[in-house]
């Protein structure tokens, strides 16, 4: 990503989606497993639009995985079937062997429904153990979050 | 399976379930997807019990994969939330490399609920093509079969 | 739909998407419950984005519930993480109160990976009976199915 | 509960599962989503099992919903396909209208595989918002708490 990076502080990288109808519980609302589906789906097609590594192409080129190391999903509005809604990632932290994402899914208002923050390593799949991350992966990694992280 | 086999053609091999509140929508009945993931466990599991092979150790022992050739599945009742049930698993025919399995969806009064028809094919992962099905795996699969079949 | 219907025989409604990892087992291919998955995103799709009323405006407005009657589906090519695909709708059959559609998964080569034929039918939620389609209903299924049927 | 309760700090309600095949991904390991799914599952079977409450019981009886306010999942141990397992549940907080549980992902060896901490509330649902829990509901939670939790 360079100067021309489509991404901003204010637009990051972000999934829209509509709630179906098979996604909801009889209280009409989105059950509970289905945010994890929605932040890991942001995620994969972050790293596959945005990164250029595909979890797929990560295990099959360079024999790594992307593994969870804790996810945490705090609720604050509820969506229904049929409601709008985006998931906003954005990079918190880029250490040597972990990676921690801030995501937001916010209704068509634009009201914050739901926040994930989301740690995952990257692992030598050998080995299981966490490595380095490889300059392939941490340059567009970095210049995302350079891109979308507001300026003091 | 010996004469001493547990199954019989009034007593299937069969897995006992209760509907989850989050596998129904917000008619508040069993969502269309969630059948196929019933049928599918129960599939797992007979390989698991009943043949003595789950499809893990088929996968990493023999090389083997037992892809779906097509499911079908009928809806006769609804299941809602809370409902228990069981789903049972019969084979109706096993040909040199495809084994077609009969499930019955059956509710609390006995009621069959939903019927499926399923067929998979063993293959070779390496090659990808259907491979005669091995006799560590026919075996079994054939006793179970006579075990559940009405005799005319 | 008017004559300026986007849809002709060749280019029916369709959902354009990627295989995810997550969708895939440890063999690398989609697992087979997610198939009937993608059926039912582009069934809601197409009732939403074609027909005009979501499964939950279906289930509010008119207090009808669009239940799965069958659902078959046929595999002819394996698909993999990160390929992408596209589910084709079509409408074989519209009676009283039933639906038929046909669905055409397609990989990137436009190759046939599966297909499904669906019945559902359209039931008063009230009574859990079926009901003759509405005209508000019947009206853009019809104009659908005209304008993607071939001429002979 | 009373006296005979069968549950002690050692011996909480748990669920034992095997890990599906199609619950893996092309790393052979279990997906991120799924770890939710058991959770949840777990969650579902205490209330109907322990509270004598199934989700739908509370909807339908008391007017009542369950929301999840936040969940953390905290990975420390692969689990693969075919691994069995157990999902402990502990009640760690029961306050006017949000219970905090605790859980633990215990491989066959009883190693923590995953911990999850889960906070839900109890809402009427014609007003969507928090209500005090019902003694119904909080008699039988203030048991589980006290028979297992170890005494100081």
């Amino acid at each position: 990503m360079t100067d021309s990076s489509p991404y901003t502080p204010d637009r990051p990288f972000s999934a829209p989606r509509i709630v179906q109808w098979g996604e909801c519980d009889p209280a009409g609302m989105v059950y509970t497993t289905q945010f994890l589906d929605y932040v890991m789906e942001t995620l994969e097609a972050f790293w596959r639009d945005v990164i250029g590594y595909s979890f797929l192409r990560l295990h099959k080129e360079l024999g790594f995985g992307s593994p969870t190391v804790s996810t945490k999903l705090d609720f604050q509005r509820a969506l229904k079937g049929g409601d709008p809604f985006t998931v906003e990632l954005r990079v918190e932290k880029l250490s040597r062997s972990t990676i921690t994402y801030d995501f937001k899914g916010r209704n068509a208002a634009g009201e914050v429904c739901f926040t994930g923050t989301h740690v995952s390593c990257i692992v030598d799949e050998k080995i299981l153990k966490s490595v380095e991350i490889p300059d392939t992966i941490r340059g567009p990694i970095e210049a995302y979050r350079r891109a979308t992280t507001p300026q003091v």
